[in-house]
């Protein structure tokens, strides 16, 4: 159940982290503060592995009582919440009467969707409808098109023999073109193409560490990553982004100090970062936070892997976004993971990774082994699209617009008490329910035939249980009868998972 | 250098493979006892860490004195080539002089040139003859017609998310008919659809097996299988295939005792078999050494990794193939490599597993994780191709046969020393030189711009310095250029071979 430690957090970030004291409070000072710390590690504001502060500290910096903080922590200790050693400190766990409680609807434990809820349903008749994946529908006509350019080339190509490790040339060249365009400096030797970015993803992560290292990431974070990150035994390391109290702040809930201070901490191998309209919270780095988590990198030899499928499709008017990180990086710190397949169609499988071109013959030599190349003609229509990406790119992100407003009005008129994040770009509505029901919701609403991802599927911990992505990418009327269908249910799940949750102690 | 043991082998097996003692031999008889036992080493007859039987039982099989046979292991000991050790019997190892010997032409190292050469020049000129991949042009205008065929069905896609871990429904379809027309009745549930039969192979051997696991292999072998085991830390077991004694009989060059002894003394967790027209051998396994092989995985406990990738490309007029290994499973032994890259065209990634439903599941979840799900565009290319197959593979069998008939009336006009195998069908002559010079010969070929992959790429342990893989899919006068210069440079490199491997005792 444990993890290796992460970093110890100070008194002041746990300050900021607890958020205000519950008005509503009740009960001892000290019961308050338990509480307070119980639900931060559950919203996923906290790391379950987070060392605390020193009673003394944490008293200082809350401006209580050391009487009421030793309290609250002797509390947490008998719970199974806290784990304290002589020397060492006090760091936050999971009760093991959790993990234990087996079939109960809040242990956190994944319910079989698999990742991304895409193998649940080999057999899908169609009938559901599928909110735990973002993927928009091809523009009409697009991929058409593209194939007939695409035909156009081939008989130079199907002369040779087809392979090409690294990508076809001409794509490199396009993917490097579109980076420069953008601002950012780019030689076609500096881009290996993928089968998508999670290909780029899962590469990077393999060649780039070893069994046993740390991968820092965000919390919540991409589960399929995630998931990948665990798969390849390596140890997740969670930095915390807001909860509940911030969810509508999307532009800068990244806290650069505890991300820099893990970082020095625990050195970790890789960074995963999603910084542009980050899944699943659509959250927008700013530029200072971006150049001070480089600057933390280079001190602690991190590599950073930053994920930005979703940069392309920034809704209509919004305000330039922050420069790319790889803007600050100086060579070999930043890899850049990109794709089509967010930004265009997931049945299109072209993704990037853009780095130094030494770290990028590496990875060649990698993908060589593991599958050998890419796909031709998939390859060439991938170079027409990027030649002219505007209107294509342009259109896409009108309808995720157009999904976000129909999915943000939708839910403000059915279900008003779910808190929403208000994204600027991007595929997702980060949603904080009135209670930690997700995993009991995704279950009930699998038996009405909508499939949807709980918090807890976005962290390492088992936390987040009043979470819930919800994509806005399907089609209007599957999109409103979709969330029609949670809300239906979604109060007897709360009840349900309220039963179960009945532990004493947890939710006080 | 040395790796952990393989099977012993029998005096009657250690016999069959040090071949008919050499007519012209000289020396005492324990010089020529030790010499021959040597060369099969270098050839790869016999795996590096074979255990030799006792000297008695030697004595006894090659009907020759004791004497004689306690001399050649203690001559080859003395020179390294043995390792002994009391209530264990002798191994044999190479010498340690071998690997220091650092610069030598014949060490084995390689060279450099990536696997199957295609990483070594990312910015190749296309002035080099690439005699180091097997890769047919595609059939003039057949991507373009698939490509037509495949756009007419998009539209039902491209309204969908686009994603299919398992592979697109209609694909899968085709490729389990494709199975059940030629025999072997196989249902969609048992395919999962890939990028390419690489991509096959390593899903199967990250997913079934778990770093420190034993591989067992052919020797030789496909280097980038080889290569593939071993970045994911498994420990490749050789079973070596005959040498040039056996080079031109390609119809059963496996030995089915020494497999079927190797797979019950070691207990690999998978094997890896290429049983129709082996890379690189050519070798086509028969029907009785493909049920042996098979008993003997279901009492090891070992999973058969069968490659079938050349299945499809018998030449022309060949009698009927021996079943597929995948007939004689009673379910979960045999997992089944197929692709569409060597048998139609490297530029369409398009590969695949056939196995048990439960496997399946599994490798699905794993692939998932990698890289998410295939190109539609492309799995509705193959689609459409293998509903009526015939007629492509029947033309891309003709053209390897024709490469066939031209690569071996060249080789046996400029260079009628070298002997070649005598393949029915794949991609590939393997040819034995008239002596230890594979290497040096690739590193001298690369000067003058021909791209070959040496002997000792095939397997595990530097040997196999008198082996050459020679693929016939380059246009003809591509590659009757490329073999011309392979022969106006051989006698040089085999000369400074000889220089660079004059140590003592080695090449009596």
């Amino acid at each position: 159940m444990m993890q290796k430690s992460t970093a110890r957090i100070s008194a002041a970030t746990l300050a900021r982290r607890l958020g205000p004291e519950s008005p509503a409070g009740t009960g001892p000072a000290y019961r308050q503060l338990a509480h307070r710390i119980r639900s931060a590690v559950l919203d996923g504001r906290l790391a379950v592995t987070s060392g605390l502060p020193s009673e003394r500290d944490l008293a200082v910096g809350l401006r209580i009582s050391r009487t009421t903080v030793a309290a609250a922590y002797s509390l947490l200790r008998d719970e199974g919440w806290l784990d304290s050693r002589r020397g060492s400190g006090s760091r936050l766990r999971l009760p093991d009467s959790r993990g234990a409680s087996g079939a109960s609807g809040t242990s956190g434990a994944s319910i079989g969707l698999g990742p991304a809820g895409l193998l649940g349903y080999p057999g899908s008749t169609g009938d559901e409808i599928d909110l735990s994946v973002a993927s928009l529908p091809a523009p009409a006509g697009l991929i058409e098109q593209l194939a007939a350019l695409a035909v156009e080339d081939l008989p130079a190509y199907a002369a040779g023999g087809g392979y090409a490790p690294f990508g076809l040339p001409v794509l490199r060249q396009a993917i490097a073109d579109h980076y420069s365009a953008a601002g950012l400096p780019t030689k076609a030797d500096q881009i290996l193409v993928t089968s998508g970015g999670q290909h780029a993803f899962t590469l990077a992560l393999q060649e780039l560490s070893v069994p046993g290292d740390r991968v820092m990431i965000e919390c919540p974070t991409y589960p399929v990553a995630l998931d990948a990150i665990r798969a390849a035994r390596r140890i997740p390391g969670p930095v915390g982004l807001p909860g509940p109290g911030q969810i509508g702040d999307t532009t800068a809930p990244w806290d650069a100090d505890l991300i820099a201070a893990t970082m020095r901490q625990t050195a970790p191998r890789l960074a995963y970062l999603i910084p542009d309209f980050q899944n699943p919270t659509g959250a927008l780095m700013d530029e200072a936070t971006r150049r001070r988590i480089v600057d933390a990198a280079r001190a602690s030899n991190t590599i950073l892997l930053v994920d930005e499928t979703f940069r392309d499709v920034p809704f209509p008017g919004h305000p330039a976004l922050p420069p790319r990180m790889g803007s600050f990086d100086d060579g070999q710190r930043v890899l850049t993971l990109g794709s089509l397949s967010k930004s265009v169609w997931g049945g299109l499988r072209i993704g990037w990774v853009r780095g130094a071109p030494a770290v990028i013959n590496r990875l060649a030599a990698a993908r060589s082994l593991a599958d050998m190349s890419g796909p031709v003609l998939e390859q060439l229509m991938a170079a027409h699209l990027l030649a002219d990406p505007v209107a294509v790119l342009d259109q896409q992100s009108r309808r995720m617009a157009d999904g976000a407003a129909l999915l943000t009005a939708e839910l403000a008129d059915i279900r008003p008490e779910w808190q929403v994040s208000r994204p600027q770009g991007g595929a997702f509505l980060w949603v904080a329910l009135p209670g930690p029901f997700a995993t009991e919701l995704a279950r009930a609403a699998h038996a009405v035939g909508v499939l949807i991802t709980p918090g807890p599927r976005f962290g390492p911990d088992g936390t987040m249980e009043s979470y819930l992505r919800l994509p806005f990418t399907e089609p209007a009327d599957r999109l409103v009868t979709g969330v029609r269908r949670l809300s239906a249910i979604a109060d007897r799940a709360a009840a349900t998972a309220g039963r179960l949750s009945d532990v004493p102690g947890w939710l006080t």
